[in-house]
């Protein structure tokens, strides 16, 4: 290389680009989408060619864009994006022998779940079936498109029968700087379609229960809070329903929802113990409540939240300032000063002190079921955290409540109209999953429940010593 | 296989290890980065050749590397790193026939954005312009490639205009175990080079505003609660400035970030309305506007953060300690008890309520905008999140203001030389998107948002229509 | 295409697919591994054949499997998985020569760490040597292979001597949908067997010495406020354990902690100085402690989390109550009134501030250590975060200590038995940090750091400039 004049550099380097360049991308629709996709597309140096029914009124399309009838802009592509609507799908079959082996990527979604029988891109691979279609792209949000550069959250799904178009449309999503996922044949497109429709379907059930719980307890502290003490004692307690009632219902459907996060968890182990084996699958209504744990924890992690704040804030409040200085003035008019009663000290102090253990193992869980936190942990970590920190978590939230009632459990008067506090009512759950536990990790029951839980390597060699 | 020996079989597998060993790479530049880069790509199984000026003299290399001069490193590899600053590229284009069809791997960074009119990559290009350039590695630390193992967190982020020599790199990147994201052309290597040198961008707007606001509101309380007290009463307030003061000032602010993370939304949701179409770009200022919102929320998300704890604090110091003993003391002189105002425990404790609950759905907010919580949501579950629960937020908070407000509105004391208080300014923005708010979800309005926002369905058949 | 009936397209369209197919898997082994393997790889549609001593008494395989000898399976497919115990190995050796040539993965794991002389893989490769082995799938749990689909979380480590073997089984990973990461060389097997049985190694150092401290500073407590209490005024304070010695400990550990962060990073700009090169290793003791400060910062964090709960709680600890009585009560009674100390207002307000700045500021330290927030910044964003925010917050939560001591540092009365405060034991580390790093950003001193960190620059130049 001689010659050094920047004029020259830049010829060559421009031929040199166009000798190496990228395959020209075709997109069917000229919508939303499909405009973000072309823009992308260009910034990321393919050339793109649009195919519209009308190709002489091109609106608002990205610069550097051609626009070409359908017939036309499929000459110069080998993969074709369908942006279109599935009603709008028509125009397809027309096209079947220009499309024949071409890879065609389905990027469309629906507006609602499971509306057709089968999905877009199964429908279409029905429509053009000498046409490798691949499912892609839908889980991936225009504004996406348009706008991430450096950014590590753009993962694109993509599933279809031919492994080598796939590969092609996932070397298109790279070179966009996207992340593509496999997700297998096209079978899986029906999935993938629903999944951008989804609105926190594994949610759904926990946050129903907590509904209920909620209402339930509102309502049972209002009975034996506000309309007690109007019926028995004519006061009107009414205030109470602001921070005080609240302040007693979200512990206590915290520390419920808690038992019911490890419940599952020990009838499991006892449900294997019972069987002797672990090859059997499970009914489905414990498989379905295992698989929702992790929402329930979080949910009972939000209450607890709430309930230390609200506990938190009382000495703010005017009531608790006025009830001070009723509580001061009475003694000076008396002319006594109240001891120091030393049970109550420490009551008080270890109530607390549990209660704020309790929250920070709390803390510790949440944070290690973030995403990132829990995805650089080994299993046996994960398993270690959420099981053995989890249970933890579980008796100091139960102690915290139990030092609550102290000796009032067995004195009558705590008994308003012969009901249980709500606390008392929510450590049922929670001491039937500790006292489990507890059998449960007796040297002895723990011994048999790993060696079942390892199960499949006796049996392995069982079968062996039988057969051979 | 007969034969079972050890020394056997050793002999055999180092053998076939040699058959099936990695390419060579060169390394160009003995540096940190250098080192590090050879370190690393030896402990992967890459052979390494260094090429050096001095390669009799060669220092701190990693153990198993071999030293060569260019010239002689060159004919060992197809693929050469080139650690050496953009000053001293000057001995490359004598090399320049060696490296015809070669790939040049420019992993340079400058020590200042946009120090040179085009980025080292594309220079780099021009001096040699038959071996293809490939940009990459630049964003990794040196001190990332020596310790990091099984850690997720190295993303290279790889472009380049021929895309066979940036597979080959991205394939030596993961044979690395790094994650190569592909940037697309050459073009993106002046982003590449610019990003390792940036110091959070996206937060500078932001962060000026925020601090603007609260020098402002921090001078106005000062204004208010301090000389007013001085000038009217000759009391010394000054005490306020350590925690009173910045407990007004973080609220205050934090409201008015909140307001306007969400008046750009509805902003431009009447503009599509008045204009009748989504296909004219925003403004710019809108645009801008709209792409800091996450941080504009972020900064309020922390500003509440420190309020909640400077009011919690409140009961622990000295003075309200005081001011509390003060309150019963008189009492006990005038010998009344004073009596247990209604209205103000029901303001009080609304007062609350609304600021623990607007903080708990501010806390969800934060959560859900951690990068990989955010990841794991759709784009439907994520905008679910990001608008009605921050709407719910605003309302929450402003609700919060406006009972700390409660009658004083409309009091002509409350306003010292006629100033509203802080608080009351805070509110005009969350009003306003609140009540604008009010009327988009109006039901006829939100149909004709709605059909605007999926506009291009409409044109689309619109346009067929007339041309087929 | 002309001919539309539904029957035929299905036709058509299912012998497509035969086309396309994927290549089959044989698994051997049907434990629980296995099958869940077998589960995975059929639903993402490769035909999968499992290899069995006792093919006849299929137990439990996933539908769609077939069950064939070893020997008969080996000759379906060119990727065999090896789900069996190390142990088990001894039949692998018989089938050599079938093996020749084909991808054996082994996804074995053992029940201890370091179980044996190599690894299971490097052992398998030497059973048999023709056959190219990559190891693979270990870290990935039974359960994950069944359950998650659209899950981000399922990263699969991959090393292999032969690159194209290892390619192979890469593509099979991501067709299951799985990410895999490239970890090199079969030596890497061993560190992929041992990652699954790690339980938090990097925790061990850093957690014990808490425990150390946790312990000391607890007896220092207890004998400075419990015995001191009984031995010289016969007091009981015993119940100050629950809450009031807690709330001693958790911030002096929390802040010697924070010290032991920072203190490795003077020491080694002190080391570089003194050295006058970065190109000298530091000792082995520094590497070490380098390399555990996120976790002992992360500790030192949970502490002061804790301590601010703790002291939060106090003013509704039963005892804060009957003090404040107890102090009116007597005000009354003497019938003085205290006077407003302004000292006392702006120490403790300063005190509360300074602790509320620390915890904020050590906040954002917390959550851009969270992998996923940390992987969003570049190299400066992080050191700038992690180097400047955290000598902020030291600064912070040193001066919160040293208010809290004020005065008392002089006053020999503070010196119960001649022993210094907890609290002033403390603030040791962190301000020789502090002192430290005053010296090391005085002008003069960081220009020669830099230009140290720099060195390899000059270095080079230096060297040229000799040699050529």
């Amino acid at each position: 290389m001689d010659s050094n004049s920047t004029g020259l550099i830049h010829q060559t380097s421009s031929r040199k680009r166009l000798d190496h360049k990228q395959d020209t991308i075709c997109i069917f629709g000229t919508g939303d989408f499909g405009r973000s996709l072309g823009m992308r597309l260009l910034k990321s140096g393919y050339p793109v060619v649009f195919g519209s029914r009308d190709p002489k009124n091109p609106t608002l399309l990205p610069s550097g864009a051609q626009v070409f009838s359908h017939t036309e802009a499929l000459k110069t592509s080998k993969i074709i994006f369908l942006a279109v609507h599935r009603e709008n799908y028509d125009f397809i079959p027309a096209l079947s022998d220009l499309l024949d082996g071409k890879v065609l990527v389905d990027v469309s979604n629906n507006l609602k779940m499971n509306q057709y029988p089968e999905s877009n891109a199964q429908y279409l691979s029905q429509l053009v079936p000498k046409t490798n279609v691949v499912k892609g792209f839908n889980t991936v949000s225009a504004w996406a498109l348009q706008s991430g550069s450096l950014d590590a959250s753009s993962q694109v799904f993509v599933c279809g029968d031919d492994n080598k178009s796939k590969q092609l449309v996932m070397d298109v999503a790279r070179g966009m700087g996207l992340t593509p996922l496999d997700q297998g044949s096209l079978l899986a497109a029906e999935e993938l379609e629903n999944y951008p429709l989804q609105l926190f379907p594994m949610w759904r059930l926990p946050l129903t229960i907590t509904a209920g719980l909620t209402v339930f307890f509102f309502i049972y502290c209002v009975v034996l809070q506000v309309i007690y003490s109007y019926v028995n004692k004519n006061v009107d307690h009414t205030y109470k329903i602001m921070i005080s009632i609240p302040n007693h219902v979200f512990p206590i459907v915290s520390l419920i929802l808690l038992g019911l996060v490890y419940l599952p968890g020990v009838i499991a182990a006892f449900l294997q113990l019972y069987r002797g084996t672990k090859y059997k699958r499970f009914p489905d209504w414990l498989d379905k409540w295992m698989l929702c744990r992790k929402q329930l924890g979080l949910i009972s992690f939000a209450y607890g939240f709430l309930h230390i704040f609200y506990s938190l804030v009382k000495p703010l409040r005017y009531i608790f300032y006025w009830k001070q200085a009723q509580y001061v003035v009475s003694q000076v008019k008396q002319n006594t000063t109240s001891e120091l009663e030393m049970t109550w000290v420490w009551r008080g102090d270890l109530f607390y002190a549990l209660g704020i253990l309790g929250f920070f193992s709390f803390c510790l869980l949440g944070v290690t079921s973030l995403p990132s936190v829990s995805n650089a942990m080994n299993w046996r970590e994960f398993r270690f955290v959420q099981s053995k920190l989890g249970h933890v978590t579980l008796l100091l939230c139960t102690a915290h409540a139990a030092v609550l009632g102290w000796n009032k459990f067995l004195k009558p008067t705590t008994y308003k109209w012969g009901l249980p506090r709500g606390y008392m009512l929510s450590m049922v759950i929670p001491c039937i999953v500790l006292v489990l536990k507890l059998i449960l990790i007796l040297p002895c029951v723990d011994r048999m429940v790993t060696r079942i839980r390892q199960g499949w390597e006796r049996r392995e060699k069982y079968a062996d010593k039988l057969n051979i």
